[in-house]
């Protein structure tokens, strides 16, 4: 087992890991940018370091810093938490080179993964069900249109080296099609240096319901069960939960069964998230494979029981796993509580916080770096905690998290904690009945609902 | 279903409560005294009432008042916590006579478990194992000393009025008797204003460790499996757990049918505890029953996924149960984090908060009605938290606890806070080895065991 692992992440990330690298009994190195001092991973980290300034390309996605870190602090492993460089296959290959254990995906895996056109490719040959589309990239419009003809309309463009809704178009008919295909074509190249787009028919109201796998050095892959994110905002999760509330045992099954398959066929090792859309007619489609650990895994966690940190460094230490499937025996909720006013555009609202108070008690747990007094910095993004409830049924989750959400006190600051109150209290929330679309009809207004 | 519940009690208790009425869609009713006005059980519940000055007798014992409070509000119940009026026979008849629900046990109920020695027959007639000793009240002590010759020495008298050790006496042989005798008599009157004592076997080396049970209004009883409380300091728990790290399946299912049999005896509706003494040999007696919820419940509800107050409440709103046992899937351990210095004999550290930070995070689980800046009353108990751990096996709910021990930030006063580092560092505590007699032994000097 790993005697000290380096967290090259910030925030409540970083503090989620060093408390079970605690547990373990592994010694903890944070690193931390100039901005983030006063956070808490510093504190409870056994060593920190600081690796430069703000913004992000000078310290946390700054190699060359975090690796002197590693060889200063005398660290056997890296792990990168989520974004920053956590899906970075030159920081997974330079780690490799290094000796030093990276605590996710391969530079192999990563590209594979990262590439969105090849991993669909990869995983339709693996069996697992895609949406119908180009194969590859599309060279030209008439391409296009005859592609889209074929499949038809809707259809959506996407970026292949795309995420976070940028260089996507969505096209209902052949004359939209030229307009749509520069637009995306510019917007892709502006924000991911790569032109390349696809083409995929266009599922209308769909979920997002992902499935977690684990993978072990010696090929064995098992299954988390679900976790339901459709209520999302410009692709934003904002609320996440297990199971979902659209799932039965035969698509669980169905899916479980294909988030496998697609794992082994890569060979898979470690925590990953298989991201399909599900339709309403039960179609599921495999959409992109996050090979990192997820914001919100805390509600996977709570329904099985289980530490997915723990299990990321125990695999990534070489144990193998029990190969067992797991089904939630619970149901779980996140609310993301980010530093923004929910009903001014969800803008940023940095700033000190002169009152903070966790909710507590049964069925509650709190994932969060911020105390009183904390200074939020404006340097990144603006999620300050993770609100977890757990209980028997949904109908309980969501009551104990309106509980929780009444006791939260953080002032000096706006949040979104209005905006989950609200959302607690929506009819369709609270029956289940959404999809990816949910927000875009949802009242923000001020003075909405009540 | 009960409307409004007003809740006979303070602190972190009062807020528990409020926290399940509160997702049952309850209204609530804190009462407070004047030395409570800041607590967050007054902040949390929908109305709240304050009840008179300290000392309890004037406020938390004042019945008028609270039934006062109870009209003024137009409650249709009462939920008195522990402690305070929780098992007060008289309270329990007088909510009857004013037709509002006593969340609680019946007045008959709590004399017939109140009275040490009739409890004790009333067990024994069930079947349920008791220690041997003295039928009923000594009169005299050559009665004792001929009662004592025949179960054997070590014997213990006992007050049948009592609790916490007062008017308690181990004996070892006939010439400690009537200097024992004499001051047991004395001091249990003194406390109690009832000088009946009884006689056992004293049992040397036993662990505590009790059943929790719940029965509805139609003769119907579950146990939910047991807590080991063995860690105690001058008859005051310190830390408890579930499961048992001595109990076996056999001595379980034991122990669990005595529990149901001894409750179904008395026709017990509501929540109770049965304590018993369990030796070295796994013989286990009856102690005494609890007719109330228990400081420590949080650990049965975290290793059955079972909020024991909703249960309370519905059971007493006439819903049945369904008469199911509970068997531990999960290990809970709970610290009771006092304002005192452990280091100079547990002397009580009443003042200001000046700043407060709760542990979080996968298994963590905080009961508290304090937060920074509140100002701990002196005229109350010194619990001012219970951090509770959750995990899948013993040792993982330690490191959890050791984790979140770290974590806590109470500054501005003393707390047990290091006592419990010390003590989930000790070798006997991490091998479950440990008896009534463990803190005996303990190191407690300020520079320890380190």
């Amino acid at each position: 087992m790993f005697k000290k692992i380096l967290i090259a992440n910030r925030g409540e990330i970083a503090l989620r890991i060093i408390r079970t690298c605690k547990e373990m009994g592994i010694r903890t190195v944070a690193v931390y940018s100039t901005a983030d001092q006063e956070s808490l991973h510093v504190r409870f980290a056994d060593e920190a370091v600081c690796i430069g300034p703000p913004p992000a390309k000078d310290s946390y996605l700054n190699i060359p810093n975090i690796i002197s870190a590693v060889e200063i602090t005398n660290s056997d492993a890296i792990h990168p938490g989520y974004g920053f460089l956590s899906e970075n296959a030159k920081f997974s290959a330079i780690c490799r080179d290094h000796g030093i254990k990276f605590i996710g995906a391969s530079p192999e895996m990563i590209n594979a993964m990262g590439d969105k056109a090849s991993a669909k490719e990869t995983m339709k040959k693996a069996g697992v069900p895609t949406i119908p589309g180009s194969t590859g990239l599309i060279k030209d419009v008439e391409e296009g249109i005859n592609v889209a003809r074929e499949i038809g309309y809707p259809i959506i463009l996407k970026a292949t080296a795309g995420g976070g809704g940028r260089g996507m178009r969505i096209i209902w008919k052949d004359e939209e099609f030229q307009k749509a295909w520069d637009s995306a074509r510019q917007e892709a190249g502006a924000a991911f240096g790569n032109d390349g787009i696809y083409l995929e028919k266009f599922v209308e109201d769909p979920r997002h319901i992902e499935i977690q796998i684990i993978g072990d050095q010696y090929g064995k892959v098992s299954h988390l069960s679900e976790r339901d994110c459709s209520i999302q905002r410009r692709h934003q999760k904002l609320v996440e939960e297990s199971p979902s509330p659209f799932m039965t045992e035969e698509l669980r099954k169905k899916m479980g069964k294909a988030a496998i398959a697609g794992a082994k066929a890569v060979n898979y090792e470690g925590a990953g998230t298989i991201e399909f859309l599900v339709d309403k007619h039960q179609n599921f489609y495999f959409m992109e494979m996050n090979t990192r650990i997820q914001v919100e895994h805390p509600v996977t966690e709570e329904v099985i029981n289980y530490d997915l940190i723990k299990e990321q460094i125990k695999v990534a230490s070489g144990i193998p796993i029990s190969g067992k499937n797991y089904f939630p025996g619970m149901h779980s909720i996140e609310c993301r509580i980010n530093a923004e006013d929910p009903f001014n555009d969800f803008r940023p609202s940095p700033g000190r916080i002169t009152n903070f108070h966790s909710p507590g008690g049964h069925g509650v747990r709190v994932d969060t770096h911020v105390y009183s007094g904390y200074q939020i910095p404006p340097n990144y993004d603006s999620m300050i905690a993770k609100l977890i409830t757990v209980a028997q049924t949904r109908d309980e989750a969501i009551s104990t998290m309106e509980r929780a959400l009444s006791e939260f006190v953080i002032e000096g600051i706006k949040t979104t904690i209005p905006f989950h109150q609200r959302l607690m209290r929506d009819p369709n929330y609270r029956a289940g009945n959404f999809t990816t679309k949910f927000m875009e009809s949802f009242d923000l207004s001020e003075n909405g609902e009540e």
